[in-house]
């Protein structure tokens, strides 16, 4: 990663396969092929998730989906918001948005876009967060284009508030070891 | 089938497969790859179904469907309920739910879908019942994963309602001699 | 199951379903949905199969396929002969035929086909059994239509030869249960 | 129907809908939508087809096919002459032509084309008899284009070769009744 | 044709082949493989058609339709209702419903549906006339099975509407002819 | 190009290829292959683009898209109206247009249709115009056929519009250089 | 049109356009969205073409193709040489080529391939040419990338020899002519 | 990574991600979603590619592939060998296996394959290189099946024979650093 022109510039090869494998390093476990067909929910929460292997939708197969359990979910599934939608389909107009609905995504505006995403980044439903150009398309704000520093920022801002509220007392080590992380990271990037 | 942690457990293939066979021997007949088109109507009572061969649809020929006359038909379709969606856009807001309109099914809730689900198996439209996971997106309750308990029990509910009113009076027979099945099918099971 | 005009004739649900149900309470396991992409193989002898999911294939997907070990393997996949082809294609002319080759179904002649199949039903590739319609694909006999009686004929045959070898000395106890079951299945069938 | 510049000219939809009403009036059964899969055979000699609907190819369902029995047999499938093929494929090169081989239909030469057809409009295989385009395909004469006298002359041609030989000794009458037809048909074409 | 318990039963391959030929021979001329994309208009009356070849539609090229002009149209589309579907597209609810709107088809109810039919078969915006199914649809009857009665008798109940308004004076004659051809299909029926 | 009953008549192949060679060498960039996934926005004025290849939309990959900035942008995508209908799927009913939504165009009308389009090639939302068969979707005039006078007629009107307003004010030269372009045309029309 | 370090480089959009507006203005007619299914020959000579519209192979239709005569034909299909092709499918190995057969195109060697071209560029079977890529495919020469000056040269070259050989004596005005249009092609370069 | 019952087991997302991570760290450009057409060749030594973006292929598209060189190319295709394949179709039997061309994989013989995989991980063609399952595919060795140690290994011959060879003297300081690298991913995987 350098600096072009006031930009830090990366191979998105290198971006992306960095971020994941620091990720599952760190503990992350990664379904891969996996589609979402629906949310499990008790008393007006989020508490699981309804899944199946992408692979039979793709086949047209009839095999019914499995379900995972869940204290909290994020919806991170970019202009589709996949997840919200699929809560707005099933349970009306209740996300924590002016209507209800899903605002929908507006046009390209890199700047606002950019500088509302991290905002829009939090709780929409009981347990349901969102982030990334998900978070844009639920509240109505721009989308943004190539340009992935607010990606980022709204991903770690949606970890933050989840690690506060959801996870154990102790968890704050947990976030200074991700500040620790984060310090081998520029290390890592200097060598 | 054994008992595993409080669950009733069996082999998925021996289970169905069982069910089929012992279903064809009690005289079931099974139409297999036949999709439904629309219901046939007398004076606002379904009285038989116009199906054609599923190959049709797939290979987008035109074949005239055929009819088939019914003293009662169940929809028996799964999460699409397709039979009471037929019903509702050929004749409108007819079925016997709070709005007449099909409720939608809610996300995944197992302990309520289960619970749900035998009291929803019942009459929607004159001669039209419904059962099974239909039966709950009929009624607006939720889906229940893969634990097929409520599912056995919600044909069971349909089939003695049917039997007890459509049915000449001497099928009484019929309930115990399908009681009767029941004990050989336990008989079966233990050998 | 009737005679009719000299033939038994069975519901073809009914005696799908029953065969199924009854071959799996009798221990055998049913890997549904499952594609064979090879075999395994050591010392010039079958040991096993490379198998995938087939909505892999179906959705052309790229997943790695695994791997199970058996004694021996039968191949029953009918005209298309998979598993024969695949020795041809990754051995050479090595199956136990005139050629060494797949000699190729021969067109429809009921009354040869029926007649050859028992024969043809028999080990092809050390370890590897071929019965069915696969049985006369290989071994160039004549396809036969849907007389089914073949069918089942072929597949005790190389059931018993595959029990008499393959298994300990102590099965022929299941050969017998096994003429216990026929019998079993001649008076459910009495019902 | 009218002469212009020497050659008869015909409405393209009423010439094959009154060819197609006509045969029906005589006798002729269509069975639409049918395709053939394979040959019965017996002692060498063709005796029936293996067919299936189309839809099931179509939409690459497993359905089994049927046999039907026949005395003779018209590969009459054009440019394809997929009757034959099966044969060449399933019993080797053993039609009556040079190589015993389908020989291959030629480049485009109408007048050649026109010539031939009528004389290779015969038996190719005992009781498969070959008409219209598949003729030409079998015996390796040139393609045709849109002029279709030829084809209506090899069809006339066939089917005075199989009544003289498959047909019992009265069905002169038939010959005769089909020279009145064609008299009708032309005072028809008069009206 | 012929009369089985009560109802003129007749081969479909005759019935439709001998349609057409009789028609082409009265003069229609049949445009195959054609689409209707669009109608054509001037003063709120349809005065032609926008049509493309459908292989057009079918290979997904962009090629420009052609516009043909018509002193009146048919809708004779069958449960689609194309071309009224076209026109409440494009020009809003004025059709000579109740609704202006296509009314839909009502489920399966044959002796209904038969009996609607007739008098649903007429025009339904200024030059445009709809029959056979499309009127049902149009008008919200019941759809009618297979059998086809009421579908000649609504193509037959149009054309005389179209030949009383639409054709010169003298075209009493052409209705005249129309009823000779009909003995003359009787008679032709006797042969 | 000659006049044939009044019309001007041009091969088809000859007229486009020769608007596109012209354009090109009057220095027009052609980006083939490419579809506009979004409008770019500020202020609520268009000043870019959301571009993608078109073969990843064909291909359904994930690729993302990239942004051009725009002083101006014509939706000159014909009968879709692609970026006019992107416009108040994003931003709601905001065009110059009656109902500020896209009006639809009417069915084929040849002569009001000519006439009209000129008059509705122009700006619909701040910066973005339109012109050819886009301009009547938008305004709910005609459709046209395949007569392409007033399609010319109205590029040339929305480039006028333009070059009066967004060109800096030497472009009067341009205008008339345009101008000396048609004058060349016409006398490489008479070689 | 300009050089840059030694080689002149084009606007890809310009330059097709370019040369398919002056080969139309020039007398050439483009029938667009045609398919060559088969050659027409006679006495060992091509004479024509059996032509189809895309559309049909794309829709899977069943339409019958086209013939149109030729004193000459010039595959110029590319990588694929598709004419010669069905030369040797329909014909046999009777090209001017060393086995008679397709030689198959060779790797890419950019400098070989652009030397060989050339004098591939010529008569394969009586009255057939080859030139572009096909010519390099059918004498077995590497490809060549995205340098389009042997593409060129290789037109120019076959256009020569047919205008010599198959055009009558006074044609000389025609190389002349066609000269003087690429003199007016510099000319108009230099606008 | 952590050793399970004598074998190293890794998580598969953690493994790929940081191999192609440390890769693009250590220099590795990656050009995703190419497809490679053909090779470039000069004097019987490959000398580079032609690749294409897999879109225009997924598309069916015509996109003019380009070209680029190289000093040396590895077909790690797995499974297919699809960069050797290009050579035999193209070239003839060339390879440096025992017939020239591709042996072709072997069944299943997980213990055999491992064995193999190094050694057949060398120069098959001038300047190109095999490694990973595409070396036994091209050398007629048995496959493999999920364990990847041999394919770790084959890679990291093949890139030292390739360091050895093709780069200049004080590269083994790459050599070095490479080693320096393992040194470090070991006292990463500590951590």
């Amino acid at each position: 990663m350098k600096k072009v022109s006031g930009y830090y510039v990366a191979d998105s090869v290198e971006a992306t396969s960095t971020l994941c494998s620091k990720a599952a390093k760190a503990g992350a476990k990664f379904f891969n092929l996996m589609s979402v067909e629906d949310v499990k929910i008790e008393q007006e929460r989020i508490n699981g998730l309804v899944i199946n292997w992408s692979a039979v939708e793709l086949s047209k197969l009839h095999v019914d989906p499995l379900t995972i359990s869940a204290k909290f979910v994020i919806d991170a599934t970019g202009h589709a918001a996949e997840i919200a939608n699929t809560v707005v389909k099933k349970l009306g107009r209740k996300l924590s948005t002016k209507t209800g609905d899903i605002l929908g995504e507006k046009p390209m505006c890199a700047e606002k876009g950019e500088a509302d995403i991290v905002k829009n980044s939090k709780e929409i439903y009981p347990n349901l967060y969102v982030s990334g150009m998900a978070a844009n398309a639920v509240f109505g704000a721009p989308r943004m284009g190539p340009i992935f520093g607010g990606m980022l920022l709204s991903g770690r801002a949606v970890a933050r508030k989840i690690i506060r509220r959801h996870l154990p007392a102790g968890s704050t080590t947990l976030l200074r070891s991700s500040e620790g992380a984060k310090r081998n990271k520029a290390r890592a990037g200097r060598q």
